[in-house]
């Protein structure tokens, strides 16, 4: 992509609305754009991320065997009232009448439509198990929306829901997605970690949160040391060895409890960004349920539910991974994976340079941003530091006629000078390939 | 996919709500449920297609220069009241009060939001022309819901809009989309014309409706009998020419001021799928959108709006092809390029042919739903005749001793016995690729 045909508006000066880094950057690397409180416009830079991050989340889950659907955003609030939950959620669930004087709502969350949705077609037992996910637009009325996306009101989030035979069942699935939540966190290049959890309004017999590790999360969470063995390699276990290893957030952790000695945990900042529950019947029971079993006899289902902040994702990540200088990108998750600057757009052989290099970095199918403007070259590189590609490819008008490029690394921000040839081949060598638009 | 781990309910019976032929098979082939008046959910195969549909519209708007960016469902009415439009969309746009009561309406179209992003960021003619899109889910409150997606209250939309520094810069942008929308309607497998129409609420100067050819379409269409030449190849006309030709829908057709012969005249039914309006200044007067010229002063934005109905193409494109049976997808945006029917699923022979004819599949990046129930051949042959793949790929007991399959192609009927290397030779040779789930 150009960027002279791009639309990426760029902020100079830090937002004094923003309290965190990621909501920041977010602004001032043309991301996203705030409609109104906790409402966001997904400018094209951020979509690229979002899609990727989107894409990332649905492929893992498709892997660990779950089907994809799509809920509506809004719902009739008649199943809530069957399910109980229709006072419980308060004011934080939109609620309102459309022309015909009926209610409406903007879903927070959908126990009670994919459970509607599974009696209507699913009758028997043979049909089971049955992972269901949907990746869709969610709304919570926060009384303070806060630091962007992280806590905004209208979010994008995956929320998964399985049914089972029995409780058995349910619990090989639970574990299922703990590890599929592992792999997807790893893909994105976090470093998460999955701790007990409370489980709230959503119900339900067990319950773990997944934390993104970054300075400045937002809860404390206290751990074994083996995770930090697990994550360096240099210990291996089982999914379910590593359930059992002792990790919490600060309202669950018990220092009288802990069986880690003192001295030996762990802890560090975390992030929420997933959450799975082992629900068991609570809205099988509420909302009545059953499947035939072999006999012809009804069977109450089991059920679990499995959520992720997609959207939140995106603030987790940056908050993970930045410097003073803006975003770094995971290369999973990189809207371009190389930042092609032309020095100087006025230069003959410079632009032709450059644009022979765009040219082949397209052949090679590597997602390229190519500032092709005359802005000046300190505002170019201050712009790809903020934006965070893995790598840029500087074109000076000196480098061209010794047949040379600058490439950088965003991350170690090492810089090398290699032939047009090197710096594509490397370029296209360390990145997840993708035809570029 | 093997169906047993899919979800895909189909139904035996017609539902009786349903009036027309696609809402009709779309609820019957596992597309979608209805989960109150007007909105849908889309099951996993539903989904499928309408991410295929998505996709194209996208890199076809990309492909043409367009920049896709995100804006959210909800937004505040302040931006209406400036622009005017508060009163004039009366009850069909949802309005209601969050818990701060603050007055919020879910979107049914975006000339507001992308004027005030527009406004915030671009301040120089340099940075013109700009064409931004989004797909997102929109939310118009018809008194009267009807024939399934087709007029849907939650739907799924592309709506575009452009910004130029002179009135002739926007009209050549209207071209281009003119152009980007026929090669869209192609690619997804559609005969399509564009009528001259009424501008409407949305106002402005000039303006197309995108009509598909479809035997129960809702509207009547008149035009010029050079369309069907061109759609035959017999006649070749540059885009200027072809939107000279007189082409009208029911509400726009003057027989006294039509050009052409009413014996010439052709006439068709079809059904509007998009929409594309020369604005002009309607928006960026009312919100007073200027940018500076090359001199430093200001210069009123011009500006085109592009919409296409994501969602209602998926209903168009059954009222445009299928037959008794069920539905026909055009390749492009088949959910599975072929149906593998296992007819004896206890056959060990059989089941061991069709295992390995699937992972072939697979390997050669064919989208393949393998049915792999203990169903009756029967029942099978029906389901794959009503969800409507491209090509049927069927594993009997009596060919698998003599090493053939059937292969039937669903649009002709023609069914032919060929070696397992064949069938899957074929199939790949004439789909689509990407690689399965």
């Amino acid at each position: 992509m150009r960027l002279s045909k791009f639309f990426l508006p760029l902020l100079k000066e830090n937002p004094v609305e923003a309290q965190i880094v990621s909501h920041r950057l977010m602004l001032r690397a043309g991301l996203i754009k705030q409609e109104a409180s906790g409402l966001y416009s997904w400018l094209p830079l951020g979509l690229r991320v979002l899609d990727k991050v989107e894409t990332i989340v649905s492929e893992e889950l498709e892997k660990a065997g779950c089907v994809r659907l799509l809920m509506p955003t809004l719902q009739s609030t008649d199943l809530w009232k069957e399910s109980g939950r229709y006072d419980a959620l308060g004011k934080e669930m939109l609620r309102f009448n459309d022309r015909h004087e009926r209610e409406l709502l903007y879903s927070p969350t959908c126990e009670e439509m994919i459970v509607n949705i599974f009696r209507t077609f699913v009758k028997s037992y043979k049909q089971l198990p049955l992972n269901l996910f949907q990746i869709q637009w969610k709304f919570r009325d926060e009384i303070r929306p806060r630091f962007g996306v992280m806590r905004g009101r209208e979010f994008y989030m995956k929320d998964g829901y399985s049914f089972h035979s029995s409780l058995e069942d349910a619990t090989r699935e639970y574990a299922n997605m703990y590890d599929a939540y592992h792999a997807i966190f790893k893909r994105l290049g976090l470093t998460s970690i999955a701790v007990a959890a409370d489980s709230g309004a959503i119900g339900g017999n067990l319950s773990h949160e997944f934390q993104v590790l970054a300075e400045n999360g937002e809860s404390q969470v206290y751990y074994d040391p083996a995770f930090d063995d697990i994550r360096d390699g240099k210990l291996n276990v089982t999914s379910e060895q590593m359930r059992e290893l002792y990790a919490a957030a600060d309202e669950l952790h018990d220092p009288a409890k802990c069986p880690v000695p003192a001295d030996k945990l762990r802890t560090a900042r975390g992030i929420e960004v997933g959450h799975i529950f082992l629900l068991g019947t609570k809205y099988t029971d509420a909302m009545n349920v059953d499947v035939t079993d072999a006999d012809g006899k009804p069977l109450r289902v089991q059920m679990g539910t499995y959520g992720i902040g997609v959207s939140r994702l995106l603030g987790a990540i940056i908050e993970a991974s930045h410097d003073e200088g803006g975003i770094i990108w995971p290369e999973n998750v990189a809207p371009y994976q190389v930042g092609l600057i032309n020095m100087r757009a006025n230069d003959e052989e410079c632009t032709k340079a450059a644009e022979e290099i765009y040219s082949k970095l397209h052949l090679a199918g590597v997602e390229t941003l190519y500032d092709d403007t005359d802005d000046s070259a300190g505002k170019k590189f201050a712009g790809m530091d903020l934006i965070g590609l893995p790598w840029q490819l500087v074109v000076g008008p000196r480098g061209v006629k010794s047949g040379v490029v600058e490439l950088k690394n965003r991350k170690t921000g090492e810089k090398v000078e290699v032939s047009f040839a090197e710096a594509i081949e490397r370029v296209s060598a360390t990145t997840p390939k993708k035809l570029a638009a």
